[in-house]
């Protein structure tokens, strides 16, 4: 951890490359003396290194400091449902190797965060690296996360991660590294976030659908975590008190109605009641059983129940989208997760019923569109987290760790 | 406007009370020359006084400054659609002399702003103080607004204030004042967060319940307005599609249904069918109107029809909040406005239907009261909105002015 000042001087370093003492301590307004104090204990951490000498204005000329690249690595990791993806990236955060895996969130976290750490380890003797050079873990988990513990908080998905260690499990292995665990949607906003087109927005949602929906709030350039660190659980919202019982107890909630498994679940039952003879050709060759990926498959050839199903799904987001949007005012939303993968239909329904119920002052200048970063988001997000509190502020009243 | 270090300089001491130059230059790293030679541009400008020496450690007594707190005085203004309340303060925010007047916020701005002018003329008089002492006015205004700009857009209660150059109105009037314009939910957070109690909460909630219903956005301890202006505009979240329609022409927005006309219109259905006679009776006196505050007297008087019609509008904005809960997770919600002065009946709904309805992890440690501030909330927060600025960091990019 740095000081405030420090962080600074790291920041503006890897901005602008090369610069010398004194330019230093005007930025900072630190006297010379402090200047050259700070700069020599950098350099003895190994955050800064001797860069030569610049072009001299008369006297004699300036000894240069640089931002020291090759520091060390950084890991991001995207735990998904269902699958894996793990990411080695220098200290400019670009990413090196990666691996992707199907994987199975409900095994116990011992079995997949020990998967996790041996696939850094095969990515890090691939790039020819010692685990020690890796300064900075940042880990994104489907579930809600209480970011200054790095631990998940009562996850529906993952019953036995409760209050699970993930920071210091990875700690363990990986000694010099720097920690942190946020959700999967929160890591998505980062990566967005740093796509080029996304860096200067102030305020933005990502929203993903797979298995449950779920939003990353970006909130004056910050993720929101909100004051427990479960902001964003958008997914139960309630959108019908007469709808479907969900897993959280309540009924009607826009997950139980519109994500992956209630789109499968309606297929069935279209295919049941005879509404589509695609769907139920493929409800017979499955086993009896559709996923949501029939169900898209079904789409793209034409099918009209299936289309429907789609469409329903996108206005209930839609619906409550259009609240979030009057209440928000964001200027984007970027829509992602394995359901945002079927295209167009979705994302036509979504904008269709925010901009019928949002007020015309908040649509105006929104735009709705697909996750721009792709399926490298996640990611990407985990790698910027990390970069972000390895310099981070450490006399920041939210960054306590 | 000051830049960033001298507005620090100036909080600092405005926390601290009187302190070294020695001090400062630790405080900011500025070398002892810069810190003085800063130091005497801010009593120059009137910003520090000298006070005299210090306790010496061995050598010369320190020479100390203080923040001067003579510098001027600071006027707060809530115009509200049916009131208007005008304060004056010192330089700390400490109310000296208010006046409060029924209004109609219909009328031409003109007229409005030209009685505000004159009466924080009346109050500086009564004090004794000249107009150009007055260094910063905060105007809370009961509609959409344009925070760079100071204007009010699309304001559906007040059609001719569109674009009005309220900030230039009081400038030309007070040529020594910063002048600072937001909605009155907003100006409600800003009063709310200054009330001792709400002073360490990082993310909360106001809602304001009377002729309309919005909210303002504590985010990290700064207000949340979003990219166009216009978060927290709850007003307008659909509640029912089949419901009643709105002034912003959708079907079933929240206003609709359970803001003050709402409760008045429904409390007259009631009377016309014959559900209540003390309704009846209230409506017949009043000349075949009932307003909101009859609904409330004839719920005190234990009137069923009456209670029920409360119950009915807490639920459906309990319903709302329970979204914007699992959305934002805030630690406390706070509801203040003239409905919400009808008392518990209604409060109770409003925690009934959001702990129904949001994820307990959102809800464990949420606090939903009264207001605390009570009915000073929009003069104190209109206050600290021009204290904010007046000492504001110049190049932070969100206060553009």
């Amino acid at each position: 951890m740095l000081s405030t000042a420090d962080a600074e001087v790291i920041r503006a370093l890897r901005r602008n490359g090369q610069i010398s003492r004194a330019e230093i301590s005007h930025m900072t307004g630190w006297s010379r003396a402090k200047a050259s104090q700070e700069i020599n204990a950098l350099i003895e951490k190994g955050y800064l290194v001797e860069a030569g000498e610049g072009i001299s204005n008369g006297g004699r000329k300036p000894r240069l400091v640089r931002f020291n690249n090759q520091l060390g690595y950084i890991v991001g990791i995207d735990i998904g449902a269902t699958s894996l993806e793990i990411a080695l990236a220098d200290i400019n955060g670009l990413i090196l190797r990666r691996v992707v895996e199907p994987a199975d969130v409900r095994q116990p976290p011992e079995e997949l965060l020990g998967r996790c750490s041996r696939l850094i380890l095969d990515l890090a003797i691939a790039y020819g690296i010692h685990p020690e050079q890796i300064f900075g873990i940042g880990v994104g988990v489907p579930g809600p996360v209480d970011f200054t513990r790095g631990v998940l908080l009562a996850p529906p998905l993952m019953p036995d991660w409760e209050n699970y260690p993930i920071r210091n499990f990875f700690k363990e292995t990986f000694l010099s590294a720097f920690v942190v665990v946020d959700n999967d949607v929160n890591i998505m906003a980062l990566g967005e976030q740093h796509s080029s087109d996304a860096a200067n927005l102030d305020h933005f949602l990502v929203i993903k659908i797979g298995t449950g929906i779920g939003c990353g709030i970006m909130a004056g350039r910050k993720i929101h975590r909100g004051s427990d660190g479960c902001a964003g659980d958008i997914g139960h919202i309630c959108v019908d008190k007469q709808g479907p019982i969900c897993r959280c107890g309540n009924h009607g909630c826009l997950e139980a109605m519109a994500a992956g498994p209630a789109i499968a679940e309606k297929a069935m039952q279209a295919a049941r009641d005879g509404k589509s003879e695609l769907l139920q050709k493929m409800m017979i060759s499955n086993g009896g059983l559709l996923t949501p990926e029939n169900v898209n498959a079904a789409c793209r050839e034409g099918d009209e129940a299936a289309l429907a199903i789609i469409r329903a799904s996108g206005q209930m987001i839609g619906d409550v989208l259009a609240g979030l949007v009057n209440f928000f005012n964001p200027s984007h939303i970027f829509i992602g997760g394995g359901i945002a993968n079927f295209g167009n239909h979705l994302l036509i329904a979504i904008k269709r019923a925010v901009l019928r119920q949002s007020l015309p002052l908040a649509t105006t200048n929104l735009t709705i569109s697909f996750s721009r970063t792709g399926s490298d988001v996640g990611v990407i997000g985990a790698i910027m987290l990390a970069l972000e509190y390895l310099f981070v502020v450490k006399d920041d009243p939210h960054y306590s760790f």
